[in-house]
């Protein structure tokens, strides 16, 4: 199992903005072979801070939804109202 | 629910005895009132990160975790072991 945290810390009321363009990455990634969670989560002390964490069988699996089309069109708009992102890619130790 | 990410950068070759610490505090806080789960990854590129990625009940469970006498007194040792460290706390968004 692969867990990625996809940390972003948006512009100026841009998060709603990004929010809404995460709805339908979200509903279509849910979707995709070897997903097994794709939740996203606010900061409850930083309200311009939106993480995603996630959970794949393989990274073969987070590989091809890199490559997906909801992906390739979505992420590079959601990050144009990002001022910085953090991405991690972890596997379990305990 | 609340979800935490813990994040630390570990001083070279302290992750492993970081590793041994957290067992304890792993083993104790998963019997704590509240807890939904709690567990303790490594990034994938770069072995000196460990996170430990946590989802509880509430803020109140997640605050009386902080007291217990097992997270008192490991995490301090954990601590000094690390460069540096960012706490994250989440509230699910979708």
């Amino acid at each position: 199992m692969i867990k990625v945290v996809a940390k972003g810390t948006y512009l100026d009321g841009k998060a709603e903005e990004a929010i809404e363009l995460y709805k339908e990455l979200v509903f279509e990634t849910r979707k995709e072979d070897g997903c097994i969670s794709y939740s996203l989560f606010r900061d409850v002390k930083n309200s311009s801070v939106l993480t995603m964490i996630e959970e794949w069988e393989s990274q073969e699996a987070l590989d091809a939804h890199m490559k997906t089309e909801h992906f390739t069109r979505i992420v590079p708009i959601i990050s144009k109202l990002r001022i910085n992102s953090e991405l991690n890619i972890y596997e379990l130790v305990m």
